[in-house]
């Protein structure tokens, strides 16, 4: 394997394409090429990445945190798209949940994502041209196989933990699964061992939306001077409701009307969520690449530990010596308990060492990004006692 | 007022504009202009109908069934745009839960929709061109102030029973609040006093992916030649998945592929829920205008007893003395059961006569329109009921 230095790169966003430097990216040259499940391959492959703390000599106190579907490296911000603080900003630092006296925080930008890792908005050496939807449609586990090489590149042979929400969550359990040896602790948040039909249904809906848009002009955009943008909007708004609860919905705008005092009889915006919504969509179309979000929902869908086990999940895990910390919260309806309690059960099914922890939160799927104290204490709590156990001062 | 008599018309309908005879229509001019809740008015409105049984000589026996959002008159079939059954076609006939040998059944497309009564698609006198987008925002109180003008033209003083599921409940809510006198019984089924933000938030990502494609041309979509078959399918999907409980898609899909033995690493349809929903959305723009969807979503949107009622939903019933039988279903998580339970305790608020049955079952929100045992019997029983203590035979 050989890598680049680190080195910062600029990429563009958003309908006008405008120029952002976006931080460090890696560039890896593996000994095989890098494989993808669908069968293509490339000789080398970039991640863009981020570290917070200090890899201790032992290179034993190492712990990688993976994002969620449009998340990327930027677990502290300020982000340089958006300008906001990072995803999880507020629980990474000294003395906090994510203690940067204590471990060595790695981040990453997914495979097939558009912060700086190759993915559909990459150039193709072949052509010179961006991939577009000619980039090879990307698995969870092709994801976790780049991060396992970037891992690799940075000297540590065994994570202390793997840790993530959502489909940060797919990728933990997918580690867990693939490289048993690779990592002491495990903790999925707000996930599930293989994708719903509900979710499945969620995510063509974004795909047809944004393919529905003559601006995808059939995926090639970038060369044409297009941009799909109400199509990867309606995309957006779909899901941002998926990541609410009813309550939460209920409580932050009921049906309050958005800047007037009376229903306004036609097709504007009426209600707060209703602005609430197009706010969402029109932030997301400036800083995510609408290939990218086809390629990474694909990615989520096709992810199912079970069917790859011959339908018994708990095979997944035979032998599995890792700890793991199972969370999820009661309000999500993306990502139920019940998807973490069957996850809980294969688990037991092979006497692992597993705790589970369902959070009582009116927060919905959005739980794992917000503050809710009951998730930081059960993080805390986990890697604290692994910490002790592993012998990480 | 002065009504036509009946009389049966043609349409257009899908993308290709193909013309449809839709069945009875009736002319209603009222002795003053027919006035939307947003101030506009017109001299004559069109209504589509369908009756069946007999009215009695009493005219005490008429029971009015209100549609959902996308349902129309055609409570039996054949439908004359898709050619199948109608929508509550099981349960209408000699001996059945709406026994035709026993009640006069009156079911009318709203005012706002496009199966013949006036809506959207119907052409401005003004002008001699379609509507469109500058048709009046449409309210449920519209709709229902249509209906009562038809229920008048024929003949009938009070109904025996105003019945609908979904948006059809919020019809026989708003007919028992707007006119107390004018029936005896009330069936809401599955609905809410007031739309949910959440509900809200899903209508809007539907009317904006009908206004992102450029086939909508700002509403003008008929007289250009065009329709927004791709926007107006996404509406339809995200729709449809709310209609389903994560437990029917999980039976009835699963993770199961669509004729394909292995994933087909690209965007074209891989798993059998795929598949459902386009299948869905290709037949959902043959029938349906794309503009009424809009105009009915909006209605649905606006409908808000409790603000209507300062804040005090049991106002709206002060002194009520129709029987109410409300239902629900344990799997709806688009008007979820809490949504009747505050109903219901609105109307112990005022001491009403109502009954309240949670129906247990899978089939979440489309419950209403299925083969669901608990339900029919429980329809069955409450209008047997009522018609004993009304005298009807």
């Amino acid at each position: 394997m050989h890598c680049s230095d680190p080195y910062t790169t600029t990429l563009s966003f958003g309908p006008d394409g405008r120029e952002v430097e976006v931080g460090l990216c890696m560039d890896i040259t593996p000994a095989e090429p890098f494989r993808f499940d669908c069968g293509a391959a490339m000789e080398t492959i970039t991640l863009a990445y981020q570290t917070h703390g200090q890899l201790n000599a032992e290179k034993s106190n190492a712990i990688l945190l993976c994002h969620g579907l449009t998340g990327d490296q930027y677990l502290t911000g300020p982000h340089p798209v958006t300008g906001k603080p990072g995803w999880w900003e507020d629980i990474v630092g000294p003395g906090c949940v994510f203690d940067t006296d204590r471990y060595f925080l790695i981040t990453s930008n997914v495979m097939g994502g558009c912060m700086g890792s190759t993915g559909p908005k990459s150039t193709n050496p072949a052509t010179g041209k961006p991939y577009g939807i000619t980039f090879p449609v990307v698995t969870i586990g092709d994801m976790v196989r780049a991060q396992k090489l970037l891992v690799e590149a940075l000297g540590i042979r065994q994570l202390f933990a793997v840790i993530g929400g959502s489909m940060g969550g797919m990728l933990a359990l997918d580690w867990a699964v693939r490289y048993p040896d690779a990592l002491y602790a495990c903790v999925p948040l707000c996930t599930a061992a293989r994708h719903s039909p509900q979710n499945i249904a969620f995510h063509e809906i974004g795909r047809q939306a944004v393919m529905a848009d003559p601006g995808w002009q059939e995926g090639h955009y970038i060369e044409r001077g297009r941009f799909p943008a109400k199509g990867l909007a309606v995309a957006r708004m779909t899901a941002h409701v998926t990541y609410l609860s009813q309550i939460a919905l209920q409580e932050k705008f009921g049906r309050r009307l958005q800047n007037k005092l009376a229903l306004g009889y036609g097709f504007d915006i009426d209600f707060a969520v209703e602005s609430y919504l197009h706010h969402q969509g029109k932030s997301f179309i400036e800083r995510f690449d609408p290939n990218a979000y086809l390629y990474i929902t694909r990615a989520m869908d096709y992810f199912d530990l079970e069917r790859d086990f011959g339908g018994h999940l708990s095979r997944a895990f035979l032998g599995t010596s890792i700890r793991y910390c199972v969370i999820s919260f009661t309000s999500d309806w993306l990502f139920p308990t019940e998807e973490s309690r069957r996850l809980v059960r294969a688990l037991n099914a092979v006497a692992a060492n597993v705790s589970f922890a369902e959070i009582e939160t009116d927060k919905g799927h959005d739980a794992f990004l917000l503050d809710v104290p009951a998730m930081h204490a059960t993080l805390r709590g986990f890697l604290d006692g692994a910490a002790k156990a592993k012998g990480i001062l």
